[in-house]
């Protein structure tokens, strides 16, 4: 099962680190994008490329040390049809070399629309008898706001292709605090009148949804999003969601350490912790600077210092 | 501004109404699908093709009559970069008939990556110092469940381009109950110690959201996603948000009818309902059962029949 192909290169590589694949044109070696902006232009297909290789070479420094990438789709997106080209294009070049694909797109909606986004991701296109893949993404993120009907659309790709989702419950922003934190009405049959935060019933939602899809480790196929940013928020989920495998935003650039995790990991590794910037944006740092070509092996360093960082704390 | 715009179509042609373009291979006339596949195999790239003529015929025979359009993004990105190309030169043909589009894209994320999904759909790209449009779509529809952060970024664009925003609140779906109904704690103020929904609580922060956009006729481009298959729960939340306008699904086939919509209206038409299956897929029903050829004539007629339909109740 996926979650176990999951915790297995975890376990393997001593690393539950997912590197994000977030091109941003002021993170790209200057000598990568002109070359291709002489030939093709400031245009949306040479974007495509840039990207495209500017993600080989991570992948290619990386592939060995971490089981997954987790692409973001809104940084291809907004090249229209070119990004989405370069978004498919990373996804199946991870995918060739034995990395695991979260596809980070935060999709939420129900009945035939989210089908067909399930289809787009996880699952296959018919066209009129021709059956297409389009994505070969193994997990993608989903927004719960709109409730079952938003999650349940995706299950029947998840059984039948071994797929997984990863859920929002609490997100590693700030603003996060505005709707996940709203303090709810108290349980009429609890002891204790608490009035629990939406986060934790959002938690609980999704720990019994994910109940048919547990692997031989523990953790379900349906996954969630708990930010590293709230290290007493996340260990109360945890207690909520003991076979929810937990994807993890936060680590670093937005504020989250190792020290901050290690009530997440429970056991057989229950999380992974996704890295964007810090990985890929290494080079332009001054811990990792360092001549512009040798971009890549500057974020396969920031791997090892990250690997280093929560090992001490698992 | 955009709203104002939206607002005076729809009082000089009495509709408001938005069509839904969700294109679905198996409601699409067969002579205009194998047309297409006989040249070009049953790709993405044919249904691309198929998507774009079938919604410009459509077009065709409803611009003059309906205020604006609404692509669902997920039916056309489920064919990958075709799927998008469709999508993007559906949204460019409405655009030259004068029509206003919302782009149904329920994106949610933050910071930067919000800021992608804005220079996306309604905003620009910069490439190195070149300033593209990808998508000239009006508005679009935004999950808030990530809180301010996930809504702020777009405001930059939508104060620059005069573009809005429609942000759920409460979804026309059964399971917009799981988490939207969710009662809260009472508020400390509050003289009366009831449990407001979780959705009443979301409508009063895209009520304070859109006080920066509202236009001459007291709305604001920042509006909310009110379902009309909950008439109770639609009239309360018009209460709580009186310069808020509303994107009404739910009408026709899941269930809501002109009847239950009458209280959204307010002053000066305060809310547009869509209808999608109901109008593109109005050849395949009993009631205008016709030739496949007419397909958008009958598209016309069913435009025609829902204006009389929720004109009795305005």
């Amino acid at each position: 099962m996926l979650i176990d192909r999951l915790i297995k290169k975890i376990t393997d590589l001593h690393a539950p680190i997912v590197v994000g694949l977030d091109p941003r044109l002021d993170q790209i070696p200057t000598y990568l994008k002109e070359e291709i902006y002489t030939t093709h232009g400031r245009t949306p297909a040479a974007v495509a490329q840039i990207f495209t290789q500017f993600n080989k070479a991570i992948i290619d420094q990386i592939h060995d040390i971490v089981p997954a990438v987790k692409p973001q789709i809104a940084m291809y997106e907004q090249f229209g049809p070119h990004g989405i080209t370069a978004y498919l294009d990373t996804i199946a070049y991870a995918k060739s070399k034995g990395l695991i694909v979260i596809g980070d797109i935060k999709r939420g909606d129900i009945a035939s629309t989210a089908e067909a986004y399930s289809n787009a991701h996880i699952g296959r296109v018919n066209i009129d008898g021709e059956t297409i893949e389009i994505a070969q993404t193994d997990f993608i993120t989903i927004n719960p706001y709109m409730g079952y009907d938003s999650v349940e659309p995706y299950f029947a790709d998840c059984k039948q292709y071994d797929k997984g989702l990863f859920i929002l419950v609490k997100t590693s922003n700030k603003g996060s605090a505005d709707i996940q934190d709203l303090e709810l009405k108290p349980s009429p049959w609890g002891l204790i009148k608490t009035h629990p935060p939406l986060y934790e019933r959002v938690g609980d939602l999704v720990e019994t949804w994910g109940k048919d899809f547990i692997g031989e480790y523990g953790y379900s196929n349906i996954g969630a999003v708990v930010g590293a940013t709230h290290p007493s928020q996340a260990a109360d989920l945890r207690k909520h969601m003991p076979k929810t495998f937990f994807l993890v935003p936060g680590y670093g650039a937005q504020g989250g350490s190792g020290k901050d995790l290690f009530y997440l990991w429970a056991k057989n590794y229950g999380a992974i912790v996704n890295n964007s910037r810090g990985i890929t944006g290494a080079y332009q740092t001054d811990k990792y600077k360092t001549d512009e070509k040798d971009f890549a092996k500057a974020s396969r360093q920031a791997v090892l210092d990250m690997k280093a960082d929560l090992e001490a704390y698992i």
